[in-house]
């Protein structure tokens, strides 16, 4: 482990920046909350937005490009969404500059005011369902199931990488149906497209759930929402799927002739996840050895360390590494063989380990000699011996290992971290001592939730899914409840 | 071909927009300049990406990401940079919006006043200089080759969807080096990797060449570019790789340590293509019939419509369409089969015909009784019956041919077209007669260049990479010239 870098016990926001910025993934702008997502980092945005992207088209979604900005009156449209978005964001006013006549610089050319000011777009149901009104006539036009991937502005007060920027990559899906039953069942069917994409890709358990009121996206009839834990017992929303009734349709007046000839309202969903998970993969898995990453998200998946003390010992060992990743390579392993000289091996050892590469491969003359590499795997910090003949089929095991170890060990970790409170101290002592995932009765208001909120800075990640019924009395107001619902601190 | 629809010979501009329209490729948008891209012309984008940026990478370059916003004093710090690109831009001048006190929507909040403007990026030389500052120390940090996909707005006055537009989608690449050879190499390379896509994914023939000083890149030393000719006798350029010198390192103050020890600024390159390619490619191949798309950018390449007039005949050509469709899709073509009922075989053969898919496979209970099936291609609007056997072969060596077709076709358009011009008289008659590339001789110097555009609207669009040395006399001038260049009138 290096030195000047701390670890999660000592100093967890300090742990997680200096993965950040050690293991190349993402640094911060000139621009205020802006961050440069380097090319280690966007590598892995490029790996889930792969994955994420065949699921979309699997489930017979197309991707289209809707512009940057939006007029000022559109958020006008939807009372609640202007509410929840139109207030902080990067606004447009001008379209020239010109030279400053004190000769420093330039200056903005106040002759080119726009006569309606243009938004940074912060999420595009406005701009989308304006444009849809001329695309959808008929029940024949519909569905419509497009995607964009696309970068979008908040202008957030505080910030951190990847968890919370300014400009942000996402993707978002806006989908419009005939009817409220199907436009749910695309709700649900993208929830889950994004749990099956967390546990199965980035090796992350999530709860899936409904949001509270509170929670609920601005403009949306329901919110669903995947939860994940993080390592420091805060929660983190890794991804949401809203159904959005009929409100954006009547906002920008997009109707449709049924089936039976009748002007009707089409209904909405719209679903999205951003780079911020970039975020959440850091922090699950990352230990104080630096980054951790599943093998089916990782840019380079094995990588080889030649090791030599000449140059006939160089010319040795490179052969027969080059062989070696070949091999890996006609298996799909992205293979990067280092055979910089001017690094020693020790510092790429630690390099790797720090990038969270999975398994590293060590070569040097006495393994020529015995027909052996040395494998280690970056989950469980282990060492083999394996012979050469043997490599391929080894790595190839272990990349599945890793997967899999690496779910099983977040699994375990959330289980372990999931737990119920039934009174108030409970609550907050759970909250203070433990964090994590707890399980209480809320009488179900929003008042409630704001109070909880306030007190402890906890909230309703979800009330999950897949819960049980049970009898119980609200931990804060002693009201009665009908099950359980989840709370948490959360990124 | 559809009546409301014009040819090229009526009206080529509005011909080109019907195909834009009516292939559903874009449209306008509610925002001045800006367009909305449909999912089928977003799918042509997303096939030149996918194909760019496996170039890109096999040539050793990387995706990263930085900021959209650029800080407005960035501008000034190169001379020409700014002259070129700071004065039509979207300026942010403020972030956050307030309701209206009249109770009308919202309005700008003056309290929330950005202290220095923000340009959206119309380019990113600038941001990500200043971003290359802290990544290089020393001559191991070199060379930097990375590429950004991006967003980019330009405040165009007069917008032409896909040929220029208000924001536009791009790729950029940047580098950096250590020796002006290397840089100097790179933007040769680069050059190169767009000729070879141009010709060999999109069919065009380009001409590759140096800018004039009048239409170089605004901070570079020397930009090169591919030249395309279209079907209108007009000039497009398709891309541009820029030898920028040791400009933004200066401005930017980017050094770094040699091998000698020597503190030396770096060299950077940048080049680029954007969504103005899908406006080349519909403008060099489209007929009179609608859209003609090269096989290998085609989001489908082979259409497949069962004819049937009763459920029982509907069962029969489905089932052998399927089949048909499994077996080209074994041959990894892209391949559409087109079962809806709500719309006859001559309606979907218009459609996809004006839709440009390459070709069409049409199947009816006669043909299954044949055991053949009627096959038709695009570019020639010929068809053929061949045995069912026969469907993946035939199909296969279509789409090469088609994509061969296309090119010659192209390659004898633009030889028809290039034409030589010894006097003034001879040059502008022959700009207004016929257009095309005119080879004619220029005595070097920008003020020559810009009198002979204001006369006649042509530009110098480049000098020849392969160009042979030949004494001749300006055109304009009359003075001395040592080689003829390329005028044209231009998008």
């Amino acid at each position: 482990m290096a030195k000047d870098f701390s670890t999660r016990e000592e100093n967890y926001s300090k742990w997680y920046n200096d993965i950040v910025q050690r293991a190349e993934l993402a640094e911060n702008s000139a621009v205020r909350g802006c961050m440069v997502i380097k090319p280690y980092g966007y590598a892995i945005w490029e790996n889930m937005q792969s994955a994420l992207d065949k699921m979309f088209k699997d489930t017979g979604h197309s991707n289209a490009y809707f512009p940057l900005f939006i007029p000022k009156s559109f958020f006008s449209k939807e009372a609640d969404h202007v509410e929840g978005f139109a207030k902080e964001c990067a606004i447009v006013t001008h379209y020239r500059l010109k030279n400053d006549p004190d000769g420093k610089g330039v200056i903005v050319d106040e002759d080119a005011k726009l006569e309606e000011e243009l938004i940074i777009r912060p999420t595009s149901e406005t701009i989308i369902w304006d444009t849809y009104r001329n695309w959808v006539q008929s029940y024949r036009d519909l569905p419509i199931l497009v995607n964009q991937w696309a970068n979008v502005v908040r202008w957030e007060m505080r910030t951190r990488m990847f968890l919370r920027t300014a400009e942000f990559l996402w993707q978002e899906g806006h989908t419009a149906h005939a009817t409220k039953e199907e436009a749910l069942q695309e709700t649900y069917q993208m929830l889950d497209v994004y749990a099956d994409f967390a546990e199965n890709f980035m090796a992350i358990p999530v709860l899936k759930g409904i949001k509270s009121e509170n929670e609920r996206f601005a403009g949306a009839l329901e919110t669903f929402c995947i939860e994940a834990l993080m390592q420091d017992g805060k929660a983190l929303q890794a991804g949401t799927s809203h159904f959005l009734g009929q409100n954006f349709a009547k906002a920008f007046d997009v109707k449709f002739a049924s089936k039976e000839g009748k002007l009707e309202y089409v209904w909405a969903t719209s679903w999205g996840v951003s780079t911020r998970l970039v975020g959440a993969l850091i922090m699950a898995h990352s230990d104080d050895h630096g980054l951790v990453l599943p093998p089916k998200l990782a840019p380079i998946q094995a990588v080889i360390v030649p090791i030599y003390k000449n140059k006939e010992q160089y010319d040795l060992v490179c052969s027969k590494a080059r062989d070696i990743k070949a091999n890996l390579e006609k298996q799909g392993i992205i293979v990067k063989f280092d055979d910089r000289d001017t690094h020693k091996p020790g510092w790429k050892f630690n390099e790797y380990e720090f990038k969270g590469v999975p398994v590293r491969i060590a070569i040097g003359p006495r393994d020529v000699e015995n027909g052996t590499v040395e494998i280690a795997r970056r989950d469980t910090l282990t060492k083999e011996v394996v012979g050469v003949d043997q490599v391929s089929e080894t790595v190839s095991s272990l990349l599945v290992d890793i997967q899999q170890t690496l779910f099983q060990r977040a699994l375990a970790f959330r289980k372990e971290n999931t737990r119920t409170a039934d009174s108030w101290e409970e609550f907050k002592a759970l909250l203070d001592d433990k964090g994590g995932f707890i399980m209480a009765h809320w009488d179900g208001t929003a008042e409630t939730e704001q109070k909880i909120k306030e007190e402890t800075k906890a909230t309703i990640r979800c009330i999950p899914l897949d819960d049980v019924k049970e009898a119980g009395k609200c931990i804060f107001t002693g009201k009665p409840s009908e099950r359980r619902v989840v709370f948490a601190r959360a990124y």
